[in-house]
């Protein structure tokens, strides 16, 4: 088709897909970016947005940005004796991490805010950039953005390829991804939209920064997706991968508007290579994803049947 | 030079322009693109933010929006016999701007209520898409999009050239500059940072939608410029442009960035051609700008000495 001729080499188009899955994505492209095909999308038109944990990276056992937040805590706690006063943040310390989650959604927040917040977007930048040289995942042992889904990277290039806008649109910490999206994925700071803390401008220096605060500002997840969607980009999009019911209205937003539409879901149904879960798991919750999928035509992709490959590290 | 080659026909970069501050220009994209040049910018950091009213276009005798606003009072207003009731805003339908501008800044924001809000992103946009093709300015009698200056028309092409990317960061609303900034500017809305009324996502239909609801978001005003900036752009600007106290801070955030910069005022010097205003005007005052532009080394454009047209229109 044009749309793959366009790309260059015909084997390197979604190499990573399954024929099946592969022929609706490209049939779909196709059908948008040929003129005179009734259902062209000009290009201007052309936005994609995709969901994070889960839907471009993996998200067990548990969020990546979680990871980052406890490791972050261990680090900084040498310089916070008082973190010792704090029943969470001290089992925490002491590795105990029944204690730790018997806090609650408190001792989470708590832990975002210590390790979010307090500094610049300039230091955050960089606390996250060496955390993600150097940390790894206790199954894989790979480092946290070795463990991209490669058959996405390929879908995002295709679409891209084809004139589509790529944007990331999470319920995760804007500044999180910033500091690593844009070499993982080819996705710019401005083509990130994800939750967000607050931010103060302070200018009492000879140079001035942005202070994160701790109060959330905006929490980019189920209606608030289409709400981050028309605040960050301003057009409704007509592409939407996402892996749970976070995603769902962002799905429903962009499979609803006129005109040829593709809402995609990843289903983790991969135990060996990855992790198998959907409607009952605590993390990446999938359930009226699945039982409305029909109803809105959106692709359910099945990780262990349509990807050759899960991580790129699979291919060397 | 190698920049000015790359758009084409020397001629035709920054034509409007007369040649000194022309050159400033030229030069320091010049510096900031060739590589190995001490200055260098990689093409992922050029990120160029700009002010919208005075600074892209005309904002006397009172900003545009505000016109907009009080039109749309007036076409709404058989549809809505209360507002009669409302002693500012039925001075308004009886022409009585004295009397409208008395009710001060309730009054105000009253009016951009019932024009900005109650409806879905989508209904606003076409509002705003019908007023910018029908309503005329009271002084030139030019449609307001025609009201766009025509030397910026060309700056924005030419760093667009030089693989800079242009955002607008203005104090106005975010969805009525999106209804008409692709058209006027090649500014694509999700290169549109603004001051943001609220928003809910209703799906209680089968066509969901974004309503606008009346409380304010975000002011991107002030200091909240490099706040907007860092929550939609991400990234530290190396050129900025404004024309009033309102962008101080976006340029001081701009021009004490490390490496490289650029500033610039624009500076409303034109009694003939537009309108000359700076320290003492009510509509985008410029004072402590002027007073602190040589510590920040930020050029002031003399419009009526510097720019050789104001509008497109004169070109014809
Ligand atoms: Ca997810
Ligand atoms: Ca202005």
């Amino acid at each position: 088709t044009e749309v793959v001729e366009a790309v260059g080499n015909e084997e390197l188009v979604l190499a990573s897909w399954q024929d099946g899955a592969k022929d609706k994505i490209i049939n779909w492209v196709d059908a948008t970016t040929t003129e005179g095909s009734p259902d062209f999308i000009p290009v201007a038109d052309r936005i994609a947005v995709f969901d994070n944990d889960g839907t471009l990276w993996s998200e067990q056992p548990m969020y990546f940005q979680l990871a980052f937040a406890i490791d972050e805590v261990k680090r900084m706690a040498p310089e916070h004796p008082e973190w010792k006063n704090n029943a969470s943040i001290a089992a925490l310390l002491n590795g105990d991490m029944q204690g730790f989650l018997s806090g609650g959604e408190k001792a989470l927040l708590q832990t975002v805010a210590i390790t979010h917040t307090g500094m610049s977007t300039q230091e955050f930048d960089s606390h996250v950039k060496n955390w993600i040289k150097t940390a790894t995942h206790p199954k894989t042992g790979k480092h946290y953005n070795e463990m991209i889904f490669q058959p996405m990277l390929e879908l995002l290039d295709f679409l891209r390829a084809n004139e589509f806008k790529t944007f990331i649109v999470s319920g995760g910490g804007i500044d999180f991804m910033r500091a690593w999206a844009e070499e993982a994925y080819g996705i710019p700071p401005y083509q990130v939209v994800g939750s967000m803390m607050g931010l103060t401008y302070v200018d009492s220096t000879a140079s001035p920064e942005l202070r994160k605060t701790p109060e959330l500002f905006f929490n980019d997840d189920k209606a608030g997706k289409p709400v981050g969607i028309a605040r960050a980009i301003g057009k409704r999009p007509v592409f939407a991968a996402g892996n749970s019911d976070g995603d769902y209205q962002m799905l429903q937003y962009t499979s609803t508007g006129d005109g040829a539409r593709f809402g995609m879901y990843i289903h983790h149904t991969d135990s060996v290579r990855e992790v198998a879960y959907d409607r009952e798991s605590h993390i990446g919750q999938l359930n009226k994803g699945l039982d409305d999928a029909a109803k809105y035509n959106w692709m359910i992709v099945d990780m262990a049947k349509d990807w050759k490959v899960i991580y790129p590290y699979e291919m060397k």
